[in-house]
């Protein structure tokens, strides 16, 4: 049994925290509160132990991996207290590069698995990683230009507008592309991202050229076979984020969570050695299975495959 | 075991198809589809028996209580069917108040339990009547005055608007009030309602005159001693619809549901023989837990208190 | 010829700037400026004169008042300034009510024409005093009930949220009623106020108790003869905020403003000594009027009708 | 004079009926209506003559051109009578590219002045051509990628959602790609696009292979010479759609309009051949010049340029 402490109980940190529940190869020691709110007080009716910040000691004194789920920045100086203590971290994608080997499960577990450092990059990136990786494993990519259209403010945020409003990243390329080379180095890739008013998911269009042209059945094929992606259809009445979100909720996923990048078939379109596709991205739960898998690499278990494996099947993906 | 059949599966349907389940008392013989949908296609991976709609007199064939959750007027046809072969039914808040007598458990479950057809009131309906029957009970309401603020379509609609905009309900006073007195009859109500570019729930801010005062420490002991009453507090972060959301997720609850009408202790003012406070209403969710209980009065099970705990326990409410 | 200065070139300032240069008995001396920004590029194109903040002191040296539309709180501090320096001053409903006499031209412009500070009271106060005023003249109010829906942000505010969430205020009652009563000092008023995802208008859902009971059309002729007040219709399309906007667009207003209190005769209602109705609050433009009218009150320039009746021509209203 | 008649007033109606009054060689004859509303009453306050749409044979009988600014597919149905009639007619970018020639002003005046019917394309696709034919000329375009984030709803309707969702256009590529190939026919162009919930503004995310390699600079300085280009800047604290809004206000533009397409100068990128940008366009006017322009153009006055000229001084563009 790894022993997991998770420090940050946030968005992520308490998804995290619900998925190591699940594991029958992990012991989730306890989560950090650094102040009272209905998060906390959720966290208490699940018996989930609750340490103060100020006791996080305690809680690192107890356990083999802490997955740190902290807002941007402040990883970076927990990881000076991890490294003294001798505790392996898995970190978020907020933070620098260098804070650790970046990682998707299903690109590079097995070149990172000797880390001290795992960081589970954004879930805009990681969703890009999944749908780019399994292109470029089987065509060949030669560029890609994507366009990012960000969710403004989590569901329960009520404080970050715009309400009324498109705001584009006034940094181009934007971040996202040099991010994706940190787990597929040698991707050639532009990004730009737009926010607009919506909680709901991010939506990424995307342009690939690829080396090897393949069909559009082809395509959908290959995303129907990667794992953590969702081929998702315009017959089933799914013309929105709107409606995934409804469909996870009827699948009876925990907190309505969709940690599949959905990708919509209808959207996939070939010219000559073009490939055309939207995907959507669930922002609050498609980096907490690489969590997990990342406490695993991190521990030296494997292989990639079946840690993925024994992930999915605990969270009821695929 | 009273079999219990589902025409209509949307978003109460769904919902109510779920709770069915959960009752050991009740059967869920099946449910009607008129079209292929993500729904459907979810209810079947729930081994749930879905009867094409040209079917669906071999549906009513095997039940005993039919729960009619169809758009707003089909229940009224529908029910010359339900009639025709002896089968009591449970309407929505979009019939008619003339389908049958008007429903919310807590207030009237006696009176109309000999019924063959019941008629659970709106959303809206059920959670002014919740918290005004409490205080009526307790303190003698004198005089109503409430505004709805109303969420403009659910979370998966993407086809209502305003996307900016307030739109005031132009027929005063709006239906509520009226509707609220087919279930309290002799409560002085006026109501006004105004639709607001959201999906979560809907809010009331409400005014009443009382007999007798109470202090604002009374009417919070008072609200939560109340079944289907929440209150929620500012000091836990529920600052907003938004978070009662994320907290009900955070709790577990099936789909996210909050069917309590949730009423801030912050917004809760005494002036005098004057009451003012605000109260969120989950839209999906309020009435399914009156739609159980409505079975039960059709098929003479009670006490009242004895089904709502019943129900209660299973929903996880309280 | 009255030599005014403005300080603070934001929402209200830009736009008090423009009314003042309609004025045939003012002169715009110039604005301020902290920082550049389009507002700025957009005022000098039109030929205002901008002293950096550094210079508050020369545009000082050459005016006879100053109206003051910096954020919540610098008025109170830049007053001392204007004290020292003997100018007369405007602020803005932000300020505390001790730094000057509350005013609304129509309700209170005899009682403090001879005052060195006034304060022109917020947009939603300023629209509560516009309508009640006038009813109290007319049918004398014993009490006052108003829900106000809050506008979360400004059109051009891309920071603030809510995107999707209702945010009551969580003291009661809030502070409009409050500030309504340092205009109009004996009115029992009561008041919540609820943040809702929209940059057009406010709204507000007034009900009120008075001692004569008016008909519908009496109040509908009272509101049509009361100044700075629209009566408009559904009969006319305009159903919303959006419309309210859009016909202030069509009557070719300047930035498509709309500065007059908007009820909409189709949700005004009587039973008994009962009123209701329903008004909406264009809070970028509704106090720049009274910004005027302050500025000739506090040059002891009158009386009110003839300032009201000036400023209204000036500014296309009526 | 060319005697103009505009049929339908609308959002596009109603602006070319202002901007027709704004020319010296024109002479607005009338407008039609077929319903009373707001906007009617305000072409009455401003003197317009209106045509019930029962009269259109007498609006006809009086003018040289017609503005057919029905809503899509109407369009196609006048066309018959304006031939009967012997009347030339500009249509919108709704009704398909056969109705008419597709036109640009600054793309191809020249090549279709002689036609007798002409279609003024779409908002998205005059927002491409604009740019990219500037490129074209240049630079030599070799291919283009663009997704068009759609704005949902215009300001004033309040019946379209989604409220808080992405909905994918699920047609691949979008008729965006085809319709600019209606004016510039030798481009290689593929779009996808995708609604989201604002009303202010479209945005495009374009990425250009270019055949000649210019610098940032060179973009930058090419866009500021094309006209009804725009480009705007952060450093002017234009960082949205809400600020070129509001900045389009401040400049006293009529309705606030802001026909020119805006780039922001920040979202300027060249790597090696590729170039990307991002561009916004006001749905509500940026069509308005290229009607005035085309009305022009079908009454064989030219040349381009001087058109251009014209109508840009008489709306205040550039």
């Amino acid at each position: 049994m790894i022993k997991v402490g998770i420090v940050g109980y946030g968005t992520i940190g308490k998804r995290v925290a619900d998925a190591v529940l699940l594991q029958d190869d992990m012991e989730l020691v306890g989560i950090t509160a650094n102040t009272h709110n209905y998060k906390i007080k959720a966290a208490k009716k699940k018996n989930i132990p609750v340490f103060p910040i100020e006791e996080l000691h305690h809680l690192l004194d107890k356990i083999d991996v802490v997955v740190d789920c902290t807002p941007k920045g402040i990883g970076a100086s927990n990881k000076i207290l991890y490294e003294d203590m001798g505790i392996k971290a898995v970190f978020q994608g907020g933070e620098k590069p260098d804070i650790g080997a970046s990682f998707v499960a299903q690109c590079n577990y097995a070149e990172v698995a000797c880390s001290k450092f795992l960081r589970v990059v954004s879930c805009n990136t990681t969703g890009l990683c999944r749908t780019l990786k399994s292109l470029d494993d089987n065509y060949y990519i030669d560029k890609v230009h994507a366009t990012m259209i960000r969710r403004a403010a989590d569901p329960w945020d009520i404080y970050h507008g715009p309400i009324n409003a498109l705001v584009p990243h006034l940094v181009v390329p934007s971040h996202h592309g040099p991010d994706v080379r940190t787990v597929i180095p040698h991707l050639e890739i532009f990004t730009t991202s737009i926010s607009v008013p919506t909680t709901l998911m991010h939506m990424h269009s995307i342009a690939v050229d690829l080396h090897i042209a393949p069909t559009v059945e082809e395509v959908i094929s290959l995303f129907k076979n990667t794992t953590r992606v969702r081929v998702v259809h315009n017959d089933d009445g799914i013309r929105s984020t709107a409606e995934i979100m409804e469909y996870a909720k009827d699948l009876g996923r925990e907190r309505g969570d969709m940690p599949e990048v959905c990708v919509w078939s209808d959207t996939i379109g070939v010219w000559g050695n073009k490939l055309m596709y939207i995907q959507a991205i669930h922002q609050e739960s498609d980096v907490v299975p690489e969590n997990i898998d990342a406490i695993r690499a991190l521990s030296n278990l494997g292989p990639a495959h079946e840690s993925i494996r024994k992930t999915n099947i605990s969270m009821n993906i695929d």
